[in-house]
């Protein structure tokens, strides 16, 4: 492990994490609630510490491996949230550092839990920065840096690998400094429309800017405790509905829209799948909540919103869904496996990896009435290898492993009932937000021990991560030296 | 398909189930509470509809082919449930079908789930022949027709391979009929060993048999509403204890035992697994249980007993386990997934597999930081094929998938909350018997309508036959003529 190069890498980070809050500076001083010294000293702070890191660590080899890559992109989002729980820190309202890095986690990872219990009386820079986590994580940090970095990009193709979500199946520029770029300006481009729908929709522009945020990085912070109940507007769910299910597709997608590379989009089986999961589950939901909701229009209007926010990832709310029945509660708890496409911002399981596991099971099915019949499984009109199939698989059971024994974990503190243990974990890996019982739409994870917050910080690192690039760590064959 | 050759199958199938309620009968007669018209009905019956088939259907070709065995073993499991529903529902205990399917299906997929809220007072040859289907069920009734009629087991090697639970990675005899009778000696005499220690603990001769044959199934039907607490008996827990465990070794081992097949046993990794598992996770409950039970020895006991029963998958209960804390709960939510080992009459995931699918996901997070390394995994010391691991991972999927989409449709009823749908789905997949919440052990299956019954009756079928053969009966193309 040439861990000079990680050191000095971490680094690097660390300073474009002290930027990153300087917007938040600039509001807590707009607002002037008091907040603007919290973050001049947690700026200096991250500042000094990226400085430090960069002059201690002299690399001599700057070739990054495989190794170190993934170690890279590991830490760098454990410092990232470390220095991004300063500010919740430093002003005093999170005091314990378990809570801090908790909500900073939360903010990084897009999920969107909270241990804060109520945040309407709060600074409006803390409440700023509580959201602008979920942009900075959305499309990755480290995205960021080799947009901002294009010297960097050449030998880092593994970092963003790393780091971006889902198989990736197609690649749109040929060089990743350039990639990073052109994801960056779709985003910043999409995040900038839907906070110009949200003003016309009559938010003024802070409570806009926030919620845009939010979405643009499926995380689902609201600077209301009600969430988006709390402006109780057709217009602004319907808006946000909108957008949760365009940041929950494939970026590629908008690139290759905007290159007009027809043929692409034309054979991209990910947005079929994607769409035809989020338009169904909408469906059956609105039916499904007939019965609680009396007339059509007022069971879509709650269904459309929730499926979109909990298939996106977001979390956002429009209602205490835990009260919902329970034929829509367990459609929802499958729903928080799924999540949405790979290479958006969103979480979970990945459709991709959802619909290769079913067309797996298919041809596993047939295989035993057929067992010389030789099949080949068929994505995007191509040939998927059997590798790929094997590996997406194994993904799916080490999720699957990593909910239940974290739910076992979280439920070593003796607190809460099953299906809240449960969904809190599952929600914390897939990177949603809230889960079901005391962690629903209502509750939150305050009242879980320093343990259990600390597992669930590791789940949503790990589901943000995608499993793997987190669990290396516990090799210890990846900390000897080369 | 060549149908008729299926249905002279499944004839002869039918003709040995008329047989097996003769035991009942007897049981009937000595009891005299007036059931013994009830089996005399069923028995003829059932014999008629056996001999019906197997003189109507003429089969040109005797041949059988992959497609139809698997055919065979998927429709003579539902066959074998609808004549063993006869006596429950001709004794109107069970008045209507689907309860008594259910019912029917619970005992011989040796799950143990019931729809009857108490049965204290039925008559003896009934309850004895709800016990007797576990023992039936437990090795399969396609061994039984087998071992009983060596004629056909030549070309019907793949008729075992669809019933037998788990991958065989072993086999003992070179010739089928000669394995299923090896098989079923052993099985009678654990059954029969069982049988006499429960005896020499003070049970009657009924009570003693009744809960030998539910623990050689790994069934879990007593004959006592309060299950194996009515005892109150340290001796009687101990010795099911024992059983259970050793109920859920695969059976080939047994065979290896008495061949003095030393190296065979040497060599033998599940076993392994399956202890390390089952006392694992005894110690762990133990410890957990401390504060309920306040000594050692008495959450030990409580301790030990619930985690054979469910980790064998019988389903027998010494304590209302519902009412345990919940860190207890989330480990026996994971126990209900694991089951015990392939080749023995239990249910589940089975260890072999959980073991296999752990050892690919710590493959896998290795190949992420050292992607060009071609590491073999091993199981018995030998290297493991990849398309067999790749297998075992869609299985593990599918596993998962059913029980969510079973839970998800048994919660279409919208009776009971998350956690009772989620494990009735998940302990009827794994042929355990309870689950949590309604379907504790204080409760059962009798509250839901006869749509979640006749989902609850497919699951047990899907898990008993190890999910794929019951699922081809959903391709169109098995149906298909050649």
């Amino acid at each position: 492990m040439n861990m000079a190069l990680v050191f000095s890498l971490l680094g690097t980070i660390v300073l474009v994490e002290a930027v990153s809050m300087v917007p938040s500076l600039l509001i807590a001083l707009i607002y002037g609630d008091g907040d603007a010294m919290v973050f001049v000293y947690s700026i200096l702070a991250t500042a000094a510490a990226g400085l430090v890191m960069r002059l201690l660590a002299k690399p001599k080899d700057r070739m990054l491996r495989g190794r170190e890559g993934f170690t890279v992109v590991a830490l760098s989002w454990i410092v990232l949230s470390a220095f991004g729980a300063l500010p919740f820190l430093l002003s005093g309202f999170l005091p314990n550092f378990v809570d801090a890095l908790f909500e900073s986690v939360s903010g990084f990872t897009t999920t969107g839990a909270t241990v804060l219990s109520s945040f309407d009386w709060m600074p409006h820079g803390i409440v700023f920065w509580r959201s602008f986590t979920h942009w900075v994580g959305g499309m990755g940090v480290l995205v960021l840096t080799l947009a901002l970095l294009p010297k960097l990009s050449d030998r880092s193709a593994h970092l963003v690998r790393a780091e971006s979500p889902g198989p990736s199946l197609s690649k749109i520029a040929p060089k990743m400094g350039d990639n990073a770029k052109y994801l960056y300006y779709i985003y910043a481009a999409l995040t900038l429309l839907e906070f110009i729908c949200l003003l016309l929709c009559g938010l003024n522009p802070y409570d806009a800017a926030l919620h845009a945020l939010g979405t643009a990085g499926t995380g689902g912070f609201s600077n209301y405790s009600a969430s988006i109940a709390a402006f109780n507007s057709v217009a602004v769910e319907a808006v946000m509905t909108v957008f949760m299910i365009l940041f929950g597709v494939n970026f590629a997608l908008y690139y290759f829209l905007i290159s007009r590379s027809w043929r692409e989009l034309r054979q991209n089986e990910e947005i079929r799948w994607y769409l035809g999961i989020t338009f169904g589950c909408m469906l059956v939901i609105t039916l499904m909540l007939l019965p609680v909701y009396h007339t059509f229009g007022e069971a879509f209007r709650y269904a459309s919103f929730q499926t979109a926010s909990i298939l996106s990832t977001s979390g956002f709310a429009t209602a205490n869904f835990d009260l919902w029945p329970v034929n829509v509660k367990m459609l929802m708890f499958i729903m928080l496996f799924i999540g949405s496409s790979a290479g958006s911002t969103a979480g979970g399981i990945k459709v991709v990896r959802i619909a290769l596991l079913l067309k797996q099971g298919r041809r596993e099915i047939r295989r035993t009435f057929q067992p010389r019949k030789v099949e080949m499984i068929r994505f995007d009109g191509k040939g998927v290898d059997d590798h790929m199939l094997h590996q997406i698989s194994v993904f799916g059971f080490v999720y699957i492993a990593l909910v239940l024994l974290g739910s076992l974990l979280i439920g070593l503190e003796g607190k809460y009932d099953m299906i809240t243990n449960l969904t809190a974990a599952l929600t914390c890996v897939s990177n949603v937000g809230p889960g079901f019982g005391a962690v629903g739409p209502a509750g939150g994870f305050a009242g879980y021990g320093w343990f259990a917050k600390v597992i669930c910080s590791f789940l949503m690192l790990a589901g943000r991560l995608e499993l793997f690039p987190l669990l290396i760590l516990f090799y210890p064959s990846v900390w000897r030296k080369t």
